[in-house]
């Protein structure tokens, strides 16, 4: 399944007054903790793929995620499967070999506007965003509503990115 | 957790005829298909370890597989994780860089007497085998067990090792 996305940095307080303007319905209020994982013997870093543990709402969910087509806007291949455990599911990461890169948790509001999906997230150490998310929509149209929901600048790195470029900057710099 | 099983080559009509006069309660029958792979960049044949994906009435297992313990009772880490779906599984797998490596079709016929679980399979291109497995039981209790349900002889081998021998063999050798 292809996804495409688009995300910016926001004022989720001022984006939540425009999305209830524009009629949208807050659908779910979750916490999603991302553990991202290095390969065995392939740097994701250079072929820009990631493996992701989630833990939400007592879900456990193994994504891959190829890499991203150039451009602002989002689009890889990513594929999801649910597993009954997480514990069990580290431990066979680990035995193959699998490293615990980074984790990324965040506090994620989804709403839904037409058939976009829009989430407002606040992410532990990097602020507020907000991704907007759609099936059907072009990328223009997508680019265009961020605008409309006064959100600021377009962030083409994905949170992972975002985290491990801040854990590798020395605090005071 | 700690797996401890010993298995051997036997007529599966026998040993059910034992079974019976022993007591013991056959508890499911059930189809195994097992898929197996190879690992990205680690010769699992080298380091004697396995990743099985089986698909058993319904159900998605994956399970991770550690070296074996020297000697002819089996003993080797093992963990599993139930999955939601094996087309997700299997591509997740793929992009990974996990090959197909083999299939091990069996039907298993599962019984228990007191502690100790007893399998009679009968492997597709294999042929029969009793196998019992038990975390109480000594390896001393198992391997007499066998004796007394008139198994033949013990194989330290796994099924899949015995398909990839069987496979790497000429047809008329």
């Amino acid at each position: 399944m292809k996804e495409v996305e688009v995300k910016a940095r926001a004022s989720l307080e001022d984006v939540r007054r425009k999305l209830s303007k524009l009629g949208a319905r807050r659908i779910r209020v979750e916490v999603q903790e991302d553990l991202y994982f290095s390969h065995p013997c392939r740097d994701f870093a250079e072929s820009d793929e990631a493996l992701r543990l989630r833990v939400v709402g007592g879900e456990v969910e193994l994504t891959y995620k190829g890499p991203r087509e150039p451009g602002r806007v989002k689009s890889r291949v990513e594929v999801t499967v649910r597993l009954d455990d997480l514990e069990r599911a580290l431990a066979i990461l680990s035995y193959l070999g699998f490293k615990e890169l980074a984790t990324v948790k965040k506090l994620r509001e989804v709403y839904v506007l037409n058939d976009v999906e829009v989430c407002l997230d606040r992410v532990e150490g990097l602020g507020e965003f907000v991704e907007v998310e759609s099936r059907g929509a072009s990328s223009r149209e997508l680019v265009e509503l961020l605008e409309e929901l006064g959100a600021g600048e377009l962030v083409a790195e994905t949170y992972l990115e975002l985290v491990l470029r801040r854990s590798s900057t020395p605090p005071n710099s």
